[in-house]
Parts: C-alpha cells; structure tokens; sequence
C-alpha cells in the first residue's frame, strides 16, 4: 500500500479548480474514527479558483453525518478505468460494505486531514469543510482545499460525466481557444 | 426570428435535470426592462432532480444584479458548434455589448420568464430565481426550473465542458451504466 500510495505526488493547489470546472464525476472520502468511507458525487460546483467547491449530498447518504460532523474529506477525480467501480460504490452504501477493502481502492495518507486518497485516482484534493449551514437546507457543503496531489503514472487521463438514467460520457476531443480570452488574462 | 424560434418543441422538465449534471458550459440570459443579455457560465451543480440548481456568478457580472432583482433566466445548453461563441460571449460585458446582435443570436420568446430562450442551443430551460439569500456570500442563485425546450433540429448533439486556461473538452464516447445501478432504481 505504501508503494502504490508513493505514486502520489504534490500537484498545484492554485491549478486544482481545473480539475472541478469540467463537471467530472467525483469520489468523496471521509473518516470517522478508524473507518474510512467513499461516496461518489456528480452534483458539484465551483464558488472561487483558491478553490472553494460547494458538494451537494443526500441526507440520505451515509456520508452526510460524517461530513458534518468531521468537517473534512477528500474529492478525488477518478479516471475512465474507474468508471464502473465509481457507479458501484454508488450502488451501495457505506453502512453496510467496506468500499475500499470491496472495490480494491488504495487508502493513501493524506497530509492534512484524516480521510485517505485514493491512489488510483489521477488527482485527490484534500478539503476542509467550511460552511455546514447550507445542508439542511440544501444538501450543501462548501468546501475549501488544503492540498491537492497527483497519480502521474495513470496512462489514460480521460475523466467522465454523468448524464443521469446510467449514462454516462468519457472527455472527448480538446480545444484550446486561449486566444479568444484576451479581456481577463488573469483567468487564462 | 419566429421561424428559427418555431423549431423549439417541448421538452420534459423532469428529465432536464439531465442537461446539468455532466456539468456542461451553459449560457444564462437575463432581461431588465427591454435589454436582454446573455453570459457564459461553467460554475453550477444541481441541488435537486425537479430540477434545482445552484448557479454561481461573479459579482462583477453585468447579470449579477439583473438576476438578483428581477429574479428570473433562461439556462441554455450550447452545443459544440456554439464553442466559440461562448467564450467569446464571456469575453465581454453586457455593459457595452449587445450579445444577441454581436454573436447572431435568435432571442425567442420564452412562456413563463421575460429573458428569451437562445434558439441555436440544443435546450433552453426558463427558471424562477428561489433564493438570493447566497449571492453575496459565494455569488451563488437558487434556481427552480419551470418550462424546459429542445430544438431537436441541431445534429451535434455534443456539449463541451470548460477545463480553465482557455482549454475544453467535447463530450466523448457515451458508456451505458444502467445495468450497475441497482439499489436506486427511482433515479435510473
């Protein structure tokens, strides 16, 4: 476990939005005491570049009660090779399974809070949570992200996103129309 | 402008929420007494199927406080041919520019709001603003869908997805899950 959580290396926090923007599928970790715990999450956005991500969840989901009350996490961005694995641990729920033991997932250390990476994630942010005022309400969390790192050694760095009724699609072709942006360069 | 606006038929609000949560670029149109405007928008998540979304603008947007007072907007999902377009939609300000008459837009005249629905988009959805309560704090609009709209003439189904730095991906290979997804069947 040690070997595999060492392909982890740092990777820009300043840079880290990039990776919420697209609108990927997400993996949410979390721990309570001994217990590591993963959900995975497409309803997200972005609410500044430092970044700050605002998630929503399910009350539902067995993942709320920690978040709440442990107050961080960790987003990891899976890779197209984790597509289904990310659709199962969506079709369970943590009450019940050990999702990393079940799903084969490498529990990393994080740095600077108690959940665990993901190792076979291509990125993992770890995230305090800052603001737990909007969960009742709206299933809100707003996250800050404290540190982010990177699994390089992924060859396919092609994320995906879901379409709702089990659909789902793999990033497809890339275009860069930088030149177009010249009014804020500060964002390009 | 009626023709190209004719070729908008109805689409189910129900399945909308859909169009959202592979986190496409969307366009946002708002109206403020006889000028309408429209931005370019990557920042959102859904907060409920009916659907809810959460919205999070700049308070330096011309439309952050046309949306905040007079409450409403389109949500518009542009396909890929409208790639540029958009970044060039978000390349200026509302302030100085007519956007429907710079980048060739048709406004169409929507049912139950006062901004126009984009008829070149793939869907338009009309939403009522719930919540302003956020705009402050994170820039962030509660939005409820009210009246959704295909124009099921454009042949490139696919949307694109902003990655920051001026890069995008188009949606690529779509992969049906529905098979994995078991324990919820409401939501396949």
């Amino acid at each position: 476990m040690a070997q595999k959580g060492s392909m982890l290396i740092d990777y820009s926090l300043e840079k880290s939005f990039e990776l919420f923007e697209p609108g990927p599928v997400l993996l949410l970790t979390t721990k309570q005491g001994e217990k590591s715990n993963v959900m995975t999450l497409s309803w997200h956005a972005l609410i500044d570049f430092t970044p700050i991500i605002a998630v929503v969840l399910s009350n539902g989901d067995y993942s709320f009660n920690t978040l709440r009350k442990t107050k961080e996490c960790v987003l990891a961005i899976p890779n197209a090779e984790l597509m289904q694995t990310a659709v199962s641990i969506g079709n369970c729920s943590g009450r019940e399974t050990d999702k990393f033991a079940t799903f084969n997932l490498t529990a990393a250390k994080s740095q600077r809070v108690k959940p665990p990476l993901i190792a076979e994630a291509l990125y993992n942010v770890e995230c305090a949570v800052i603001d737990v005022s909007l969960a009742d309400r709206y299933g809100m969390f707003v996250l800050e992200g404290l540190k982010a790192w990177e699994n390089e050694k992924i060859a396919d760095r092609r994320t995906f996103h879901a379409h709702g009724n089990g659909i789902f699609t793999l990033d497809g072709e890339e275009i860069n129309l930088k030149n177009l942006m010249t009014k804020w360069p500060q964002f390009v």
